[in-house]
């Protein structure tokens, strides 16, 4: 019988009313019924992304979003400040370096969070650097960055605050327009709800000046096309129809839920995984600033981490995540992100805590449950 | 009551198999159930690319894969040979000039295929010509090209021939190893019968040459990093899982059918849509070069030609597509692509017979339906 339980940071469960719109016929995008479609999903995505501004649709992975983010704001030579501390935050670095841009990284322990006050220094020193990436979740860590605190000090300098929200974006508070986040990328598959093959980008007045100057070739990544084609409601080449029509369900459900909802579910599951971890005398990876999206734990020293995912998925059918990169096999994650509820966090803290028996570590499952369930339980 | 054909050229019609594949929970892109789906996929792709070579996947509209087939093969101020005569042909032109490619078109009447002699007459006279770029069905005037002919001559010379085969592959003949097809670039929203969100880059030994030459930057669309992931039966990026299950459907279909098979059918839909539009009375927009995949026909000059598929769509509920660009209202077009068969032909003719004569264009429509028949009656 396969009953399976998705808790991975990306892709997350779909909602069986979006999974069942792709199920419907394939309609052309270039009709008003599409057209009407398309609005809604941007008039949606205006609320999740809290901004005035147009959020820009992509037929791509979230890093799609992140290569257009620096080959449309950035030229050749400019000199820009990575956070790292993270798979995705080195990411940034990469995609820089394949840019021949000048990236000096902010070097961050992997699961501590980096200090706005590091930023702040690098910036005053220096008013050439033209932005400064950094990752909202940093999935690989379960690492939960201070963006408005970072956003504070940008928005009195040059520089842009480009800010990889893939994982967090509808599941954590960013508040693109009040904040000052010059440019939010986003992708489909992770607090949206929806299968991945959509990447989304938003950007602030300040960051449509840095793409007016910006020297890089691109074609089907170019902000300016894509919202010349949005003032239309369309866009520049055919869209993942499917995926867009499967967007609009979500971002209804989302709209009848609200974002402040959304943001206290997650804080809520987030605090009874972590709970359950601790009271199962496990170690959060990630004590001083864990996201709401996904949490991560050492795996005990005695064991293999990546056996235990195993063990989870293939026999009781609960996907957890990993370690990745350097991580491997020390780390797993519970990702509680999106369509997810008590009862998801809870089975994950069963079956991790079988699992966990059956390899040979010794826990009490029942403390981890007791300790979620106090948690799940507050006002 | 809605009950919609779909007989544009892309989207094309999803197989209901294949629409519900994609219902089903999401699953997670790197367990070994979607490694044993993607291991298939890639192999039916050799099969309908025709090529013994790793077919690369990239989550996009077909255009990001033709701005990789780019980015990836050639280097700034290189000098390229771009064959123009319709909106797709002119955008190679336009993705290799916002790259500072030294672009040299060659123009072709809108409605006929270029002249392979007139690619040769070029490549004589410059070695320094790294580049064909062409295309194997125009969607937008109903155009296919020779592509085994201009093959024929590529082959003798330094420059790869790289093909837009994003309407076409897997509804007309291209042999990528065979003829000595450099580069094919396709989608997945025509032939291969899934929704639009993927793409696919096929590569022969002499394209892979001038890959590693390429000084472009580039990240997403790299064409060593997602062989590389390949070979592991991965992808460098969250790919767009629901499509890739989708695909799988298709694909099997396909394998079961036989490409020779498929050919044959479009050959045959092709050619009774065109009879059936000369027995009407109408006039094919491209009668020397028609395409099998999209038939092209010019409005007669008493209507508006976009008037004609509103009305078909709104009131039928049968879209067909009008012109495109400088052909807008001037032509109609009817695909036959895909998941399409004589029924589906049969209703189109039988609508556009009555729209046009309710819009005051007189003509039998039992005329085109007794022509289209004969055709489809042919061993």
């Amino acid at each position: 019988m396969k009953k399976d339980y998705l808790l991975t940071p990306g892709p997350t469960p779909v909602p069986p009313e979006a999974l069942l719109s792709m199920a419907m016929p394939i309609i052309h995008h270039r009709t008003p019924e599409f057209m009407e479609i398309f609005k809604e999903v941007s008039e949606g995505l205006k609320y999740i992304f809290q901004t005035e501004a147009d959020v820009l649709v992509f037929t791509s992975s979230g890093t799609g979003a992140m290569e257009a983010a620096v080959s449309n704001l950035l030229s050749p030579a400019d000199k820009v400040i990575t956070i790292e501390g993270g798979k995705f935050g080195e990411r940034w670095t990469e995609i820089c370096r394949a840019y021949k841009i000048n990236a000096v990284p902010i070097e961050v322990k992997w699961g501590t969070a980096v200090d706005p006050k590091d930023i702040e220094l690098k910036l005053k020193g220096d008013n050439e650097i033209q932005a400064v990436f950094t990752t909202l979740c940093e999935t690989s860590t379960g690492v939960q960055t201070d963006i408005k605190a970072i956003a504070d000090i940008t928005k009195r300098y040059n520089a842009v605050l480009v800010v990889d929200a893939i994982s967090g974006l509808g599941a954590v508070d960013i508040k693109a327009d009040e904040w000052g986040v010059d440019c939010v990328v986003a992708g489909s598959q992770k607090g949206l709800m929806i299968p991945p093959g959509l990447a989304f980008v938003s950007l602030s007045k300040k960051a449509w000046e840095k793409v007016e100057k910006s020297k890089f070739p691109r074609y089907y990544f170019d902000f300016k096309a894509t919202k010349k084609a949005l003032e239309k409601t369309d866009t520049p080449f055919t869209p993942a129809i499917s995926l867009v029509i499967a967007l609009r369900t979500t971002l209804r459900m989302m709209r009848q839920e609200g974002l402040d909802v959304i943001f206290t579910r997650h804080k809520k599951l987030a605090g009874a995984t972590r709970a359950a971890m601790k009271a199962m005398g496990l170690e959060l990876f990630a004590p001083t600033a864990p996201s709401d999206c996904v949490t991560a734990v050492k795996v005990p020293s005695s064991l293999d981490g990546e056996k235990l995912v195993k063990l989870m998925r293939d026999k009781y059918g609960v996907a957890i995540a990993g370690g990745q990169a350097e991580m491997k096999g020390k780390i797993f994650r519970i990702a509680h992100m999106g369509f997810i509820k008590e009862t998801d966090i809870l089975t994950a803290i069963n079956i991790l805590g079988m699992a966990l028996n059956e390899m040979g570590y010794s826990c009490e499952t029942a403390l981890g449950v007791k300790a979620s369930i106090e948690e799940l339980s507050k006002k």
